[in-house]
Order: structure tokens, then sequence, then C-alpha cells
């Protein structure tokens, strides 16, 4: 019998950059780290072929026709599933979502037992979301060579494709990097969202990254990141081209780091007049959802320099593009 | 930055007919109530063109591929759901199911800014479920001028696509709604169903619409509706060419408001014995799941009278018809 | 009123061999027992002919575009579950998932009634998975004439897609069945899958069927079903080609009837050195999800005789194939 293609050593070294197979392709997206100038750029563009997608009558093309992509997540998150579920079905391929968390405990099966039934089922794309940082590169770093992994957030350390589709509205607005000033303010220290735009943002070359926030949710040593700190929120947004609001998770409003949600908002809460501080054509960014009252005002999130919803829209298409790379890479190395 | 096209003031003025577009043509389908006779016999023309379909070895029409449908359910209802979702399907459009009460109450995100996430997603149409009364117009109100609502039931207030299905269903037997008598038994306070249904028939101009059931369960000043109140069962069904009986919740079984199922089944269960007071060849509806022994007799629900099933059957047609139409006039408005 | 064609008495008389049509074609997938060898050899030949579709870049074949499969699941198997629905969206069909634990306690529809409403929408197959034996069997009954029941596990009784890809992994591996010795080892008294399983082995002409466990796990009168019965591990497996390892299900572990899973190990678990009593060049199976340390040890679990992943990938083609023909045996009829 020959051996199965998915049954291999349980760990392997990890190759210096695991994204990218040796022609130098995109093969697997865990991280906005290590990535270079050109590859971020390429993502961008390809985006930017997408975006008309969405608005066509027919919003199908069939890149991924017979592909067979894995919502794998265990850790909830509707909206960001719903995203990566649309990118999937607007390239056609096919989508199976799992909730892990309920399936798995059921019948006690382990997480590599689960990877390797999913590979012999010859699916194409693991889409993972994790409560542990981490999680992405190790199922990666275990997966059979067939499949394809995006990181859809795995615990404090990343969520590329929130970074890149912030990019890529950035882009569309502002037309450049060079000679920006950004402020990322809130929870940094707790932040996956702030750790992959803050690498993202340092390679496509911004003048200047700000985090902004109390003492207690910003990391020590984060100035080696190439960001400058500041705990007073009118002097962090002072002149930025860019603010780009975290969410604050209501752990931490519970938690002993802060004092509560009403001070919080008074504190860094971005108001109409704050934002009058920055830069008179300054827009305003936010993953969401939004904590209206918490850290944004209403009149902010709604209104005329708010990209919030430009940002979901975008996170359709830039889904789509990196979706279509990693599979792309796939095929030009000879496998499905 | 030019405004997202999802980016608008909160509330808007309700136009007296927000479901007709400015030509006239069906933008949203959220209530029978304000609907001319002409277009509820358009929906049942479209319905009697879908009814084929099904019927076919290849149950699939290309007519909606590459728009996106969300089944955004806020009560849980797996029946209406699955029809919404086989309808969507046959129509080549992609589908997302989204249980709202699971995911949002998760993050704590607003209706209002679940919507505009939606709607940045460019999906083209929200299938609305939802416990209170007058959600899917407010929906409908809010959503981006790109998406079409239907409702798919919103507390006691409208059930439109269910009394769609049956007013279909009374043509196809009947081939006509002048002088029919119908005769609707059972919680009529409590039932959406009942509401759509009325508006309906005396839109569709039947002879006589009957409300029959206890005091407790039939609203004061529904004679203003056109119909006749009866209390007693066998008065209230005779000579009635069709009986349509509503399902009793099993709230209500609990409640001050009636004695118990028994004696309930007693006077307004339907029996063989009943049902021969009405005309002979009167036809039996119920829009389901039925409580057998309760409601209705299983020799009633089973028998040649019995036109349950076919409200099933009938039921994807003219959710397909109407899906169509208020996409079909999206894309003579130019949008989508 | 026509009667709706899914309108008929509660209960019909079982035929001799409800499986197949008065053609002798394969109408419902309910259970291995009587069933002819030749029915048995065109599943495997149709299986092969699936089975390099999976290693395609486009994996989807165009077989059941327009039909509507129902995973109709009792009982929750995310793996089980995941396998049909990916066979069916790789056959183009649509595929509507219910978990009717769920849904149908809610409103407290009987099961009949949701079999028929199902019906009415014009599905046209169920994959049935149900905690009571018998049940998938007793739904084929009942099930109007264009619908097809393929049995995903139900109870203690059959679990014959299993089987099926069970019998498809060893023709692969060995050519042949003629001369095998299969061992068959864990909770035979409990398993559907070992029942299913004896009854292929027998009716594709294995020399001999082993089943090996202790007392309490192996029925009575099992010798009646042509097997020899072992409660010694290593002379069970001496000699074997094909070794079987069945899940120890975790109520089993808690019950009188085992001492404990440490103590099942020491007797009945599949280590390497266990392994060399059987045939050099034997394979060992595992209908998963394994235990690792209960049952199987993880170095034959991922050893090169191990054939565990192999049955995975088997799977999708075996059902692709299975469903396939129950759809093309109701084309056949004039029906769908």
């Amino acid at each position: 019998m020959p051996p199965h293609p998915t049954g291999r050593p349980l760990f392997q070294v990890t190759v210096v950059n695991q994204q990218l197979d040796e022609k130098g392709r995109l093969k697997h997206f865990l991280t906005i780290e290590n990535l270079s100038r050109s590859l971020l750029i390429k993502v961008l563009d390809g985006a930017e072929r997408f975006a008309p997608v969405g608005e066509r009558a027919v919003k199908n093309v069939p890149l991924l026709r017979g592909k067979t992509v894995v919502n794998l997540f265990f850790e909830p998150s509707t909206r960001t599933r719903t995203t990566f579920e649309l990118a999937a079905k607007r390239l056609s391929a096919d989508i199976i979502n799992l909730n892990i968390e309920a399936s798995a405990t059921t019948k006690g099966e382990s997480l590599l037992d689960t990877l390797r039934t999913l590979e012999a089922m010859q699916c194409d794309m693991f889409v993972v979301r994790h409560q542990n940082s981490g999680a992405a590169a190790f199922i990666a770093d275990q997966v059979a060579p067939h499949i394809s992994v995006i990181n859809a957030g795995d615990g404090r350390h990343a969520h590329p494709t929130q970074a890149m589709l912030d990019m890529f509205t950035i882009r569309r607005v502002k037309q450049r990097f060079e000679g920006l000033v950004v402020a990322i303010v809130g929870d940094i220290a707790h932040s996956r969202v702030a750790r992959s735009e803050i690498q993202a943002l340092n390679t496509l070359g911004v003048s200047e990254i700000r985090v902004v926030g109390p003492k207690t949710l910003i990391p020590t040593q984060i100035e080696a990141l190439n960001t400058r700190v500041f705990h007073q929120m009118d002097a962090g947004i002072a002149g930025a081209d860019v603010v780009i609001m975290l969410r604050l998770q209501h752990e931490r409003m519970q938690s002993a780091l802060l004092p509560s949600a009403q001070e919080y908002f008074q504190a860094y809460g971005l108001t109409e007049r704050r934002l009058k501080l920055a830069a008179q054509d300054a827009i305003v960014m936010h993953p969401g959802p939004i904590n209206r009252g918490v850290e944004i005002d209403s009149a902010v999130a709604d209104g005329p320099q708010s990209a919030i919803l430009h940002q979901v829209t975008h996170g359709i298409a830039v889904r789509m593009a990196i979706m279509s790379m990693v599979i792309g890479a796939q095929a030009m190395a000879g496998g499905g």
C-alpha cells in the first residue's frame, strides 16, 4: 500500500518563511511579518481587480470552481466567518463551515486528527480562527502539501487579512503610504489587529506609526516596532492622516486594567471635537463591530470621515485576492 | 473619500407604500396591506411559472446567479428558513444563514450595525424573521437602496409569503376567488398568518371571510376588516369552501386564555364530522406544523380534502416568484 | 383537487428488499443485508470511477445538478455529515443540513410530519443519521416514491456506507477478497459498523471473519454470522490480513462492561508488537475518530500499515457512487 499523501511525521521543522513556496509565491497567509513590500502590493493590486466584481449584477467568478474551502473556526465569529464564506462563494468554491468547539468536544478527537481527516477529504484550503496565538502557523506546519492555510485571527498574534483590508482602504483614499501619519488607538496590548497593522504599515513605508492608549494597554518595548507611544489621546491623534480605533473587548472593560467604559470614553473615545485635531482630511477606521459610546462616538462612526463601511466592503475583495493567490500558487506548483 | 453608498441617516421617513419603487414595481415584500389586486395576481402568475420547475429532473434555474441572499433569522424557524433556502438555491443564488440571536449577543453589536455591515458586504436580499411586529418594515426603511427585504414573519403583524402560498393553493384548486366563503379558525388574535390572509382574501375578492374562535382569541373590531365573527365552530364552517386552521401555539395552551388543549379540540378541533358541515368540495388548509388532536384531527389532516402538503410545495414556487420579482425590480432600476 | 403525491397511508407493508426497485436497481441504501455480491461490486466499481475526481484540480462533476439532498441528522456527527456534504457538493447537488433534535423539539412536530414536509418541498434524497436502530428503514418505508434514503448510521443496526468504504479500501490494497482473513476488534456488541462489515465481508467472500473482544462486548450467537470468536487479542489477530479496530465509545469505558480504558488497552489495544503477529503485509483500519492509547497505539495509527486516512479519502468516492446510483435508479424509473 502506498503511504497516504497526508501521512507524515507529527512535527516538522518550520521553514524560515513558511508562507512562501520555494518560488516565493504565497502558499499560506498567516502573518504580515516577513512578507515583502512587493508581495503586500501584489495583494492590494489583486484586491483592486476583485473590487468591481462586488458591484456587478453577477458577483461570481469561476476562479475557485471545484475547490473545497473549510471555515475552521475554533472561536466563534459570525462576522469574519461570513466574510470568508462570501468571498469563497463569489469565487465559486464549495465551502464547509465547521465550528470545532462544538464538534470535536463531542467525540474528543484531537486537533491533529481533525486536520488529517479534513486533508484526507481532499480539501484545498483551511480558513482558521483560533483563540491561541500561533494556532494558524502550527496548522500550516502540520497540513499536507496540497492545503493552504489562511489565518482569520489567532489569539493576540495576528489578523493579517484584517490588516490588508485596512491597507487597501488607506491606499484607496490616500493613494499612497509615504508621508502618512497613522494613529492606532486603544487596547494595543491584546490586539492581533494592531500587531498586524503595525507590521503592514512599516513594510509599506508610512512616515509615522503612533500607538495611543493607557499604560496598562500598551505593551512595553512597542517602540522597537518603530512606533511612537502616546498616553494622551489629543497629542496622539494631532495631525494624523489615518486614525484606527480598536474595539475595546468587554472582558477588558470589566478587568482591573481599566477604570470603566465611561472613563475610557472620556480619555480615549473618538469624538467630533477630538477628530478636529487630526489632519483635515483624516479618515477614521475600525475593525468592527464598534462599541458606540465606548471607543467611538456615533457622530464620528457615521460621519463623513468614517471609512468603517468601506473597510467591510474591501474585506471581501481582499479575501478573494488572497484566496486566489494561495490557490494559484498551488496550481502552478502542480498540486490540486 | 466618497461617502459609502450604505452610509446614511439613521431614520428615514417611511414612504406611503415602501414596498413599491417609483415605477410601481415590488422592491420589498413586507405585508399584503396596500398591495393592489393586480400585483397579487402577478405574484400568483409568477408562481404558476415556477411551479413546474420543482417537478423537473433539474430543479435549478439561473435567474439569481451571482446574487447573495441572507436568511436573517432573529427567531428560530427551521421550516420557514429551509423553504427560503431551497427557493434561493433553486434560483442559483448564494445564500448565507444567520441566526442573529446567537451571533449578535456574542459581541453586543446593534441591529443597525449588523444591517450596515451586511449591506457593505454587497448582499442583495434579506429574508427577515423577527419576534417583533414591524421589524421587517423597520429594516426595509433602514437598508441601502440596493437591498430588497422579504418579511418571513414579524411578531403578530404579517407573514405575507405564507398568505400568498395560501392564495396560490386556493386558486389552483378553486380556479377563482369570487364567490368563495373562507373560514379561518383558531387563535386569530395572535396570528400574523391570519392577518395577512384576511388582507389577501379581501384584495382578491372572496365573497365572505369568517373568523372562528373563542372570544379570548378573536381581536375586537376585527369586523372592520370585512370579516364575520363566529364563536361556534359548527356555524363558522357551515357551507365554507375553504377552511384554514391556524396552529395553536403551545404558550397559548398553557395560558389563562384557554381552558386546555383537550377542551379546545372539543370546541374548535376540525374533525371529519365537522368538515361535513362545510361545502362538499371544501378544502382544508393549515400553515403547519400541525398539532394533531389539538386543532385538527389526523383523519382530516391526512384526508382527501387536505391541501396541507400542497401548500408546502407551493411555498417554494411562490417564494421563488417573489424573490425574482424584487431582484428584477432592482435590475430594471439599474441597481445590482 | 388531485391527491398530493406525498399523501398516503401512514404505515405500508415493508417489501422483502425495500432497497431495490422492481428492476433490481438500488433505490435506497439502508443495510448491506440482502444485497447481492454483484451489487456490492457495482458500488465498488462506481467508487473506483469517482476516486480520481478528488485528485483533480476541479473536483466537481455535474451528475446531481439541480437535485436537493437533505442531511437529516437526528444524532450529531460532524465527521459523517461533512463527508456526505462534500460528496453531494462535488456531485453539484444542493444540500440542506438539518439538525432535527434542535429544530423539531422547538415546535413539537412529529417525525412523519417533518418527512412529509420535506418531501413536499421536492427534495430528492435524505441522508439519515439516527440513534435508533431501524430508523432509516422506517423512513424509507414512509417516504414518497421520488425520494431515496441513505442510511448514515442507525443505532446499533447498520452503517452501510462505512462498510462499503472499508471494502473499497481492502480491495484497493489487497486486490481481492478471496482468501483473506479479517479480524474485527473491539466492542462488537454495540457496533453498527461491525454488523455492516460482517455482512459485506461474507457477501464478498473472504475466507475468515474473526471477531475479537471481551465477552461482555461480543454478542451471543455471533457465530451464526459466519464468524470466529476470540477473547484473546494475540490469537485473534494472528495471521490476519486485515485488522479493523473499532472505536471504544466513552460511555462504554465508564460502564460496568469494562474495567477501565487502561486495562482495555492492555488487553485489546493494537500495538506495534501485537501487529507483528498479523500477516506481514496486514493493513490496519479504523472508522475514526480514533482514541489514541485506548484501542490503538499512535505508532500503529500513524504507521506504514495504517489505512485509516485512505479510508477517509475513499469515503467521499464511495458516497458519491452510492448517491449517483440511487438517483440514477430514480431517473431511469421516470421519477425525478
